[in-house]
């Protein structure tokens, strides 16, 4: 009988519990759910007869000590900050670790430890990273065996809205967490373009980098998505040759250049306060905008669209001017980040409504050359939601963390050490299982053009 | 007999070590240098039999209770990330402290305890901070006293190349940290400007908030310099209804247009690595171009003019070619962030070469209304170096920081906590002695323009 932990029962960890405390039944396994809100966990297992919700503080030693030390796998959905304070828990009581997080430095540290423990840390383990690392890594190795030599890999995901549900300006919705929408693309991103590193700063990474068809879906664009350099290694591509490497976020077309007003304005920096007791929307405009912008024009909002070098009816005004932000509106803070205000309106303006569904896209391209002909083997993954709660992406960041789970606790891998899900003991097992459960990709083979 | 303990020897601790040593012979003090090079200290001291030189690195707790245990008075010249630990052993062993840095929030917290224990934690008593609040202080005092409204206060300083010796394209060199200039502005600036605050992100600070002609100088330009706003409460200007307030960076005309390629290219960031071994520099700027911008163009300069929207024979372009960035030369280093690599390009080709002067530039600004009337008081100061080693800013920084520990020593001010230079006490003594180093204002006070 094994027993499994996992910790932290918001939104992301619905289909991770309900996927494990279903496997209960066929594995005879125990499913303790922690959290700050022991009624949440309680709700979550809704009655299961394997399940135990208990009270579970991450700061607090003794909780860890207690709930870590009694089982064989944790699973942690929790924020990915506390991911190595289990993870130095999970080595001294002698217990695996799952998480759909990226592996920190922090954590990437513990890779001896955890092989000197015969453990296994299993990172980046849901939709994305996770679900790409499976499909793309499935796809290369694929190529690879039949005699392809890759030359450029585009892997890019989005969280989006239902076609039907996109009801704004926008064609965005929030289906995840939105502060980390707002702060999206900090620091800098990286990947290989043409056999050249490209770094591409803050201020300029909403400049798309690529543009795409989706199906019947219509025009996406993508911008950069962290560090893709690091995963050529990772991939096991170093020595093919390997021109591109691009790993992006998926959205609907119009969006990155709106987006990009924000950044010019200075309003996803949560590094400061500012007081904003009393003040209006368009307050917090003038505030942002250069002096000489706000004395050329009349009103705000033709200062705005000046400062931005737009005419007042491009349509990234209206995507502003939808928002509201040229309202006199208050913004009901006192002391608040640029980040938090815009957070806060974004909130209000992109929720999820009663009824609304969401979308995961994920494409992936992999450039490759077999007898002396040029090609692209695509995959593209669409899944809609069923309504506003239970969501398509807490269904593809739960599921592959739940089945990584299964895998470890039916002894079917061997691995050890901090580990992200490449191999195909991983990703064979975890794709098939996700089809069962609706969540396929289609594939299409393509010749490339000559010069491409 | 006074005892005092300078920390760091380095390039802006010789002025206030040959300050101290010359006032030790009238006032009878002992003077220790301590430096982590502690013949960099000795020869600091130059033989002089109130002085010892010690080695000393400020990470040592031992070090630090040795030398700071047996002292009345400590001027630290350290880094800045170095004064809090600096000031907690000052507390601990009931020592004075005199840094010529911004207090920084840890050392802010240390108020009451040092007020407690009737110390005094004296900072930004250098050049800028510094010699900006003595003199800004003690205008807005007088013009007080007269029966001025305050409306606006100007703040301005730059750290440049003495007109005889600006002989490149961006009439500047270093003659300070290097690096400091490199990542100059990074974070948030704030201001108030007409009644409004203004928040400017790093990715339009050099977007030059105000042009100025000083004496017979030329055209100067200025970059709002972090958060002025908070010093209007320091400068005890909240209740005078003042709308505008702004302490900025002095450079000569074109510099900031020309700076701010570099923010948009990405190269003054610090914060991550990247691999240039073998690269040149042309290869750094390829890697920080957008794709399209290469493809497009047939060298890479024009890419890059393309990139900045400037013509080819812009006067930024001639900026940047000066440089050195379109050769084929080699970087010569193998892991550097962005920021170093430029660092290392601009300390070569801005070099203070032997003869070279450097020059200070202040400018106050005050506008106020007397008798119905607006007025402004400006104040300017030009200071000259001497030769590359002897320059204005070492002098300028050393000086106002020595003269502060004159005053402590020397039992003039009672002053308690953890406090910036912008009482009478201290600013009418220091201006004074600063005139006899030839260090002094020229001020002109002039009716405003009825619509200004």
């Amino acid at each position: 009988m094994k027993r499994i932990l996992i910790l932290g029962a918001g939104k992301s960890a619905s289909h991770i519990i309900s996927y494990l405390l279903k496997k209960s039944e066929t594995f005879d396994w125990k499913i303790t759910v922690g959290d700050l809100d022991q009624q949440l966990a309680q709700k979550k297992i809704n009655g299961h007869q394997n399940g135990t919700a208990v009270q579970f503080d991450v700061t607090n030693a003794e909780h860890r000590e207690k709930y870590i030390s009694e089982v064989d796998i944790v699973a942690s959905l929790l924020p990915f900050i506390f991911h190595s304070i289990v993870a130095k828990d999970c080595l001294k009581f002698g217990k695996h670790l799952v998480t759909a997080s990226y592996v920190d430095k922090e954590s990437m540290a513990m890779n001896e430890a955890f092989e000197k423990a015969g453990l296994l840390f299993m990172g980046e383990i849901g939709l994305d990273p996770g679900i790409d690392h499976l499909a793309t890594m499935k796809m290369l190795d694929t190529l690879k065996s039949k005699g392809g030599d890759i030359n450029a890999v585009y892997s890019f995901a989005g969280a989006l809205i239902h076609p039907d549900h996109d009801t704004n300006p926008w064609n965005y919705k929030f289906t995840w967490a939105p502060m980390n929408v707002v702060k999206a693309g900090q620091g800098v991103s990286q990947y290989l373009y043409n056999f050249k590193p490209k770094y591409i700063p803050y201020n300029r990474v909403f400049n798309t980098a690529e543009d795409r068809e989706i199906g019947n879906l219509g025009s996406f664009e993508v911008y950069p998505n962290r560090d893709s350099v690091k995963y050529i290694e990772k991939y096991d591509l170093e020595s093919d040759g390997i021109g591109t490497f691009l790993r992006g976020t998926l959205r609907k077309k119009g969006y990155c250049k709106a987006w990009n007003s924000f950044v010019k304005l200075g309003w996803t920096d949560g590094t400061y306060k500012i007081n904003v007791e009393g003040a209006t929307y368009n307050d917090f405009v003038a505030q942002f905008l250069p002096t000489e912008f706000i004395q050329n024009n009349d009103d705000l909002k033709s200062a705005l669209a000046e400062f931005l070098e737009l005419e007042i009816n491009d349509e990234i005004m209206d995507k502003l001017t939808w928002l509201g932000i040229f309202n006199n509106q208050a913004i009901g803070l006192t002391e608040a980040s640029p980040a938090e205000i815009l957070c806060k309106l974004l909130a209000e303006k992109w929720k999820l409504e009663p009824g609304d569904k969401d979308m995961i896209v994920m494409l992936h391209e992999v450039d490759y050359i077999i007898n002396d002909e040029k090609r692209r083997l695509s995959a593209t993954l669409i899944n809609m939601g069923e309504d506003e709660e239970n969501t398509a992406i807490s269904k593809l960041v739960g599921l592959p963390a739940g089945m990584m789970v299964k895998l470890i606790a039916t002894e079917k891998v061997g691995l050890t050490g901090v580990r992200i899900p490449i191999m195909p003991e991983v990703y064979n097992p975890i794709l098939d299982e996700l089809k069962e459960y609706g969540v396929g990709f289609e594939e299409t083979d393509s010749l490339l053009p000559v010069n491409a």
